[in-house]
């Protein structure tokens, strides 16, 4: 019997710095609302979804930026979220800054089951950009500041989905650049990663190599790849457009296990894409080519983890 | 000042069973006479460059396979190899099958200084397909059976080619599709994989969800991730076209630290693509976003190296 999961990806056009979570939830129930009506199982929102990107934002004083964070969730702002996935009978995943009752500080996504239990919680690992103010940059890109690494690891989980039990696991933005992660996730069997992203159009740090026009598709070999090697689908979700002068770019893609491009978002605004997906498609990869059991020599990935930084090869000279 | 490598992929035509080392041997100095001409400075020769693709062909008794290994190098045959780099002052990197003095056999790989010392050295870690006889399959891959798996880790080492000094690393074939392999050479500073192939354009093992046409996007997409999330240069070399009824596929690439693709084959016979390597273009992505030292996590890669296959994930069941 085919295990069939709808998945939709809800991009999320900007948000600015003035606007209230009010209006970003107002719009996000609205994205639910039509994915239910397209008959969606699961509906992906971005990173950081409530908020315009405000790690582009520098503060002084970390206790200033409070307001940026998530305390508890639900909140009376965010509750309509979870009224709406009861009512329609849908799961979502949601981004979003966390500060937690001790004080620390996390870029934090959920995969909140239809009855509003949270199924599986992560915590960004790979924390692009810098702590302190840079003069050099023309857009701050603070998130070393925001938030700590996570502190979770890569958890995946089987939960049901819809009509199907489906195992879940998250990446958050950067995340999605970093072979390791969607390693680990693909050592527990992970059958659909959900990552939001936030990703400027232009890299600030640029220094005359990286042509902009490669920005998407970076982004979009890295999930491939990720999807392909590690037999998964893939929901990569945009918050895109111009926040407050800032652009960030869209093209949220839905991913099979062969790496393909099942849908694509081409707005930079708020759009919902959707797949059926297929799950018996990761079984072969799994079974053939990528059967890590029968394939992968960890004696020699020992480097990976003994090793954070790169080091210099030894030096081969003529006799 | 810029550091340019002018480097050259050799793409091979079929060789079939019949054919002696020294009808290889001929193309392949034909080959290395063109790149020289067109200034390249080394030329990156296929996996298993010397015979046709054997391990299609089941051999019960292995000692009766022994004509498929090289004994030495170079050897009476292969000499001319190694004259003709000297003549031209080119390096060279070269695929073979190694039976060692105490009866080791491995899918083995070196580059070749102009002068005729072998500069690095390495065996194919990740072997695919099965080490007996299945009567199921249409057409064998035995390399399993022909090969043990490597033994030297996956070395990199700084040497000098034409008038600068690179850090090159070596993968074979099936290595390309797992980013730990990549990874272990991008953490000791890789600026040029060299990587030669033989592979079907059919999975003979294909359960139905697998399309023919993306064997080639599959390979392709495995080398342009590797090289944009290690920021180095590759050339993926193949062994193309139909030996005796059994058809590879070609497109041969060189691709840059971007993930771009600078070069490729389109013929499936012996072809040489160039490309002018800017070894500069190594840096952005170190210096940036995948500077490791400060953005990588190791704490939560030990699966990576703890877990050879995959294991199930938790259930989640609802309250």
């Amino acid at each position: 019997m085919t295990r069939r999961l709808v998945l939709a990806a809800a991009q999320l056009g900007p948000i600015q710095k003035a606007e209230g979570r009010d209006v970003a939830v107002g719009r996000m129930v609205r994205l639910m609302e039509t994915a239910a009506r397209r008959g969606a199982e699961v509906v992906v929102f971005p990173e950081l979804a409530l908020t315009t990107f405000f790690p582009r934002w520098y503060e002084e004083d970390l206790s200033r930026a409070d307001h940026w964070y998530e305390h508890a969730l639900p909140s009376n702002e965010t509750a309509p979220l979870w009224e709406a996935a009861k009512k329609h009978g849908i799961g979502f995943h949601l981004g979003y800054a966390e500060k937690t009752p001790d004080g620390h500080r996390y870029n934090t996504a959920v995969y909140v089951h239809p009855s509003g239990e949270t199924v599986l919680k992560y915590r960004k690992v790979h924390l692009p950009g810098h702590s302190e103010y840079d003069p050099v940059r023309k857009v701050q890109h603070l998130e070393k500041r925001y938030f700590e690494p996570g502190d979770l690891g890569f958890p995946v989980v089987r939960a049901p989905v819809g009509e199907n039990k489906v195992n879940l696991g998250i990446l958050i933005c950067n995340d999605r650049r970093w072979p390791e992660a969607w390693r680990v996730l693909g050592l527990q069997q992970v059958e659909l990663v959900m990552c939001g992203y936030n990703t400027p159009s232009l890299n600030a740090e640029n220094r005359g190599f990286e042509a902009h026009h490669l920005r998407v598709a970076h982004s979009h070999l890295a999930i491939q790849a990720g999807c392909y090697q590690n037999s998964c689908f893939a929901a990569g979700v945009a918050k895109a457009g111009t926040e407050d002068g800032h652009e960030l770019f869209g093209h949220s893609i839905i991913v099979n296990p062969q790496g393909e491009i099942m849908a694509q978002a081409t707005s930079w605004d708020d759009e919902l894409i959707i797949a059926d997906c297929d799950l018996g498609m990761c079984e072969l990869g799994r079974k053939t080519i990528f059967d890590f059991a029968r394939h992968r020599r960890v004696e020699h990935y020992t480097r990976i983890v003994e090793q954070t930084g790169s080091v210099a090869p030894p030096e081969w000279t003529p006799k």
